[in-house]
C-alpha cells in the first residue's frame, strides 16, 4: 500500500464526516464501500475521496472498495489524541449545559473538568457532577489542573476579553462559539464554531430553491 | 461596477463570515477595508476575496479598499430572506433551549414559532414564551402554521425517523444537529451542523502542533 506524505487541511476537515459515515455503515452491517458510494454520501467527487484516503494507505480494491472497519479505525487513530484532552467550559448557559451533558465528547476523547461562569447565579450548581465555578477561580484552577481546551459558550462580544485571558493563562486550544472571530497564533489553536452561519446558508438556499 | 453572474457555493458559505467581520469593523468605526486586510482576517487569499465580492459588483478602490457599510448591506441583502422564516425546534433539551433563547436568530430573520419534544416531561413548559408541545401535535401545527425550517436538536440516531417525518409533513428546510448525516433532495434543503466535528479538528491540531 502506498502512503502519501501530506494531508491537506481541507481533507482533515472532511475526516470527521467520513468517520461518522463509516460508523453508520458499520452499524448497518456494511463492510465494504466504494469511493463512488462514499463520494455520493459525503458530497465530494470520487477522486477527492481516493485522494483523501491515499494518505492513510487506504487504497480501495477494484470492484470491492474500502474496508469500512479498517478505514474507520485509521481515521480515528489519526484524529484522536493518545491522551484524553481536558476541557473547561466558559459560560454555564444553555449551550454550556449542552456541551457538558454531551456524552459523545468523552467517547471521542474530550473530558470536561470544570465549568466557569461570569455571573454568580450559577455558582456552586452542578452539571453532570461538574461544579460551576466563578471566573475568579480560573487562574488557580488552570495552574493546578492541566487544561487543554477552553470552550467559549458566552455569546456576547465580551467573549473577546475572556479569550485573551484564556490565552494569557496558557490554554492552548479554544473552541469558540462566541460571535467574535479568533485566529490561530503560535500560542493557541482556535476552532470557531458559529452556529448561525449554517442557518444563514440554509435561509439563502430556501430563498433561492 | 462589474457584476459576475454566478457565485460559487463555497463563496456563499464564506459570506456569513465576511458579514460578521464587517459588522465588527463597523462597530470599531472602520469604514474602509482592503481585500488584503480582509483576506488576513478571514483566512483566504486576497484574490479569493476579490473574486467573492465580484459578484456583488463590489470592487475595492485602489488604495482605499471596500466600503465596509456598503459591502455589509449587500451581503445581508443577498443572504437574508425577504420575509422572516418560521422555525420550529425539535428537542427541548439544552441545545433546543440554547437555540430558542438565542436572540440573534430573530435579528437575522428566523423566528422560533414552536418547540416539540418526544418526551412528556417538558410538555406545557415554555422557553422564552414559546410553549413546548408533544410530537403528536406536530402534523396539525404544520398544517395550520407556515413552517419553513425544523431545527433537529435530538442527538440520537432516532433523529433519522424524525427527519423523515418532517420531510413527509412538507418542511422544506432542516437544520440538523443530530449525528445522522442528511443530504439535500428536490424536496428539502439540509444544513448539517455537527458540533463535535470542529472539536475533533481542534484535537488533531493540538496533537500535531
Amino acid at each position: 500500500m502506498e502512503y502519501r506524505n501530506e494531508i491537506s487541511y481541507a481533507a482533515i476537515r472532511r475526516l470527521p464526516k467520513y468517520y461518522r459515515h463509516l460508523c453508520n455503515l458499520r452499524k448497518a452491517g456494511i463492510r465494504q464501500i466504494s469511493s463512488k458510494e462514499l463520494s455520493f454520501e459525503i458530497g465530494v467527487t470520487s477522486s477527492q475521496v481516493r485522494n483523501d484516503f491515499a494518505y492513510f494507505g487506504g487504497e480501495g480494491l477494484p470492484g470491492i472498495g474500502y474496508n469500512v472497519d479498517l478505514l474507520k479505525n485509521k481515521i480515528n487513530e489519526f484524529l484522536k489524541s493518545d491522551n484524553t484532552l481536558n476541557m473547561i467550559i466558559i459560560g454555564a448557559g444553555y449551550l454550556g449545559h449542552a456541551l457538558a451533558a454531551n456524552k459523545n465528547l468523552e467517547k471521542k476523547g474530550f473530558k470536561v473538568i470544570g465549568i466557569f461562569d461570569p455571573y454568580d447565579q450559577f455558582t456552586g450548581r452542578e452539571i453532570k457532577g461538574i461544579e460551576i465555578m466563578k471566573m475568579d477561580c480560573l487562574p488557580l484552577f488552570i495552574k493546578r489542573q492541566h487544561v487543554d481546551i477552553a470552550a467559549i459558550t458566552i455569546l456576547s462580544a465580551h467573549a473577546d476579553e475572556i479569550i485573551k485571558d484564556m490565552i494569557s493563562l496558557g490554554v492552548k486550544g479554544i473552541w469558540n462559539f462566541s460571535p467574535v472571530e479568533v485566529k490561530n497564533t503560535d500560542k493557541v489553536m482556535i476552532e470557531n464554531s458559529h452556529l448561525d452561519d449554517s442557518l444563514m446558508v440554509l435561509g439563502y438556499n430556501l430563498k433561492n430553491k
